[in-house]
């Protein structure tokens, strides 16, 4: 039994995390960790969230010293702010501890990117340059070794996962930019007391357009630029990602098919659709990411489908540390 | 044409009030103000509310001084905190000012009902005391007269809608304290940013059982006790009411149907079903409250709905208006 | 292992049972089945429930022969109409199964109960004698022997589980009926094409108001009348209940505190608050059925909640099954 | 006072005709009909719409004979099935109707798009070569002086309204075709029980992609191709376009915003964004398309968005009745 620890347990995706480990075969939820000027320290994790009375009624303990934190944990999830994450990762890596860092502080091996679309200097090289990309049906091999895995933001996931096999296989025309059009629920902005994400506000609109950090995170780790418009839904969950390519001249719906089919075929968490496409019922709740495309000439249209807090989040952290531990892939998620 | 200002136009309330006076052939909409701290003063209406883009442009002028804001003013709508309303009231009564005001804090004329609910000391009693209450379909010839009109809450509208004609009429065994068993949805807590009113939070559940505000207001004016169980909804707009009451030994359907036929059959503005029960979508956006019943031997359930921002608040207040004034008592809301 | 069939699985509570008995631990889900005259039949169970795609991809066999449709079968769960549940269940008894029936043909141990609310003539009565209603914190004992247990609705469930212990204490004055206000979730409905249930017309109102079912149901369970109203809500699921009683003179909310205690301490599946009050948000997805109260003077109010589909019935009827063969309680339900 | 009639007037689109009809200061709401094999024929309109009771009480009368419905009527709008409005258009035309026909039956001049995209054969070609497409901005002029005005379709006016201008002045670089995704709400679907539309089944999804009617629509009017992805979104109302083009070498954001201010600065139902973008709410329950847009290099972005019933619909046709007619052309609009 692994020892556990969520840091940032009181938001959205560190309450799926707990969820998780609390049900994991393998695991002990050790604790469940705040910053300290959190209000809601202090406070029983299942008061925040009902749904969990009887199955986690863990207090949320103030993070006020991590070096005490670490003490007796094997695993640390960090669903912390990025700045925060940048902060405490490297105390949790040197008392010997793997990390799954839930943030986007160590997902780019680029420190500049860090300044540019973070707003902050990266001090910790030396662990950025360690860190592996924790998508995980792409990353299995780096991911049984590594002490640091950077969790993957929720659109670059549905994003890569959609375009990295065709990419791979050399399929598309990329000097047209692929047009990624996704759309999130509400519960992607986090869970705080904002005008924008109250009830009343909410609705179907663009935000972030040509400015969204995804953008510049899916690029680097595709190695091609495409066009991100990031979309707020009037729902709480989920994500669905519409994308438009141009393949190249002479590709046929088989090639792509089959593109998918090699990398996917034995994955458990991704699911081809051979008809119909993916509806974003289909994943909510669920830790999969659904795909589906439609060719017509050198036109396809991919629809990529996931829980932003699941497979966007937290069940894709989970998977990362079953395939880091050599547990299952899919323990606690089915 | 009547000068009209809006303090407190920010707000759903305040925002629906800007649009039926904007549109009103007789009233022209002098300004809008709120609070000078809010960190809204400066901005334009429509920046917070796109759907007015076009049609209210105005600017939300920050009331720094009641003294001025009066100036050319011939009718204020307050639809601000009952604090706010409190100290200003006086002065805009005494610049001579007509005021409708969407508080509490002038509904009741008891000050000991501000000390206990509201938690406050009044000390415009004077004024408390000549202070007439809106509720449009009961108070017409006293609102004629009138300089202050305290109009009514949106649950005690409802409530006192439904049961004042059968009270009236004394067909009610009010030992059995009616239960008033009321949904409302998110925007009747105000445009606020809140963990509770935000889109992940928010789903079916009661609050402030036996001690809401509303619970005396409702119970002064209708001379009886009642139980009142409030509800959130997860809706934006609209309150469904279902009230459950012991009828009086012998009174009949009929009855019952002839004392509200009686007392709205010219009422424009409530609407009384002879089957079906109301639901609220027939309600949203529009300025009716809607009542429905069905009896069964000494049992009588009686349904009521509304729009909590508008027969509930905006609404009723320029029916207030309409009717003070002489205007026809549906101009700009139908 | 037990070999399980689902008949109705294409309904909404039958796919949740299909959910529970893929990962039941100790049972083996048989097959899927649908009436003949479906226009599901044949399809695979994941074209409906995309969720499902990979989990569950049965397909839904047309039930043309229930002589054929039993064999090798131990238990079958009935989500079925109640007509047709009437017709088969004692077919599947005589072969030997044990019979979860969902419907409402052998909940009331009363023929003219049928005639009078069902509409048709109830003609297995020896079969309705030897039903035991599947109220799974109030029946363990019966359960545990029976070959057929008639699970519940959902109102009744919540409903029952909220009064019971204190009518089995005698602490309400039932001269004045319980006023039961509940508001479900459309799943309710079924999976079927209405108007009524289609997206732009479903909105809160209420429906049933002295006629439905479900209330004489409630009060011969309960021995004691009830008013029953039962409402809609934009909602798919759950269900939130607000009961309204008077207490006998003189009882305590200690007394009251002490009833649920008592009954319910050590059931997993009903969760008792001690302060605040259940949420829709916090059964949803869930099995358990929470129940929250308030006192004042005489006055109580009960909140209870529930997931329609779940506790409300597909949750309900694999407890059921799992205190009949002796599983542990909550087994494939958390 | 022109007398009006609408055919089709239980759909949703009929529907709000009725309650702008009704508010017009120049029309008489002389009657509506609805097909001789509806279910609601003879049912009283405000059954149907409880919203409008009291305000349009008018009864659903079966169209059983159009040489006599057509008796003492001016103008008449067609909210019908395409086939029943290729059929009946004549009809009203010969008998001297002036015409607004909300079907794609007079929408594209041209027989094969009919036998391609709607299935059947179109016999009127006459008339045909006679409708004018209403496209409110753009076709005044031949607006002023029809007989017979094809109304556009809900996605094909904010998609040629966002396009437009832009091609209009050669600014875009269409050999790479604008990519438009588009989410409607369900009540694009009309007013039917589909178990598609059902209120549990609807989740936001992409359908129709690569075969929807609305593509050659917009292309035929445009005279560019498109790609156009529509999804169903868990709205009502509404509808959001997000359009991607590529900009010819060397155009400026200056260049957009003046080809925009130029077509539509004196076009009331048209608002234009200079900063943010629009949102679903900002359109919902109102006559406008809203159009914000942003830059990048030759990246271009434009956000339409309108209410698919009103500007994508209904008040389209009452705006096109006000231009023919002479009237301020958003009478009974705003």
């Amino acid at each position: 039994m692994l020892n556990t620890l969520i840091v940032g347990a009181s938001g959205y995706t560190g309450a799926e995390l707990a969820a998780y480990l609390q049900r994991h075969l393998h695991v002990h939820l050790s604790g469940l960790m705040v910053s300290s000027q959190s209000s809601d320290a202090g406070k029983c994790f299942s008061d925040l969230y009902p749904q969990y009375k009887g199955i986690v009624d863990l207090p949320l303990q103030p993070l006020t010293d991590v070096a005490e934190a670490v003490n007796g944990i094997d695993v640390v999830f960090l669903a912390t702010a990025h700045e925060v994450s940048h902060d405490i990762v490297p105390i949790f890596l040197q008392a010997g501890c793997t990390v799954f860092d839930l943030s986007g502080a160590y997902r780019v091996q680029n420190t500049q990117f860090y300044s540019k679309y973070y707003g902050f200097e990266h001090k910790n090289t030396a662990w950025l340059d360690k860190a592996v990309y924790g998508l995980a049906e792409w990353q299995a091999e780096k991911i049984k070794t590594a002490q640091l895995i950077a969790v993957p933001g929720c659109y670059p996931t549905v994003s890569q996962l959609s375009l990295k096999p065709l990419l791979e296989k050399n399929l598309l025309d990329t000097e047209q930019w692929p047009v990624i059009n996704a759309v999130s629920g509400v519960s992607g902005a986090g869970r705080k007391a904002t005008i924008n994400n109250s009830f009343c506000e909410v609705s179907l609109q663009p935000y972030g357009i040509f400015n969204h950090r995804h953008q510049p995170e899916i690029a680097a780790h595709l190695g091609t630029e495409v066009i991100f418009i990031p979309h707020l839904g009037n729902f709480s969950r989920g994500i669905l990602a519409t994308i438009t390519c141009k393949l190249k001249s002479g590709v046929t719906e088989e090639q792509i098919r089959e593109a998918y089919q090699q990398v996917y075929h034995d994955k458990p968490l991704v699911r081809l659709y051979t008809e119909g496409m993916p509806a974003l019922k289909a994943v909510v709740g669920l830790p999969f990411c659904d795909i589906g495309f439609a060719v017509q000439g050198q036109h396809l249209i991919i629809v990529g489908a996931e829980d932003n807090l699941l497979k966007g989040a937290a069940a894709q952290a989970v998977q990362c540390m079953n395939i880091r531990f050599g547990f299952a892939e899919t323990q606690a998620l089915l």
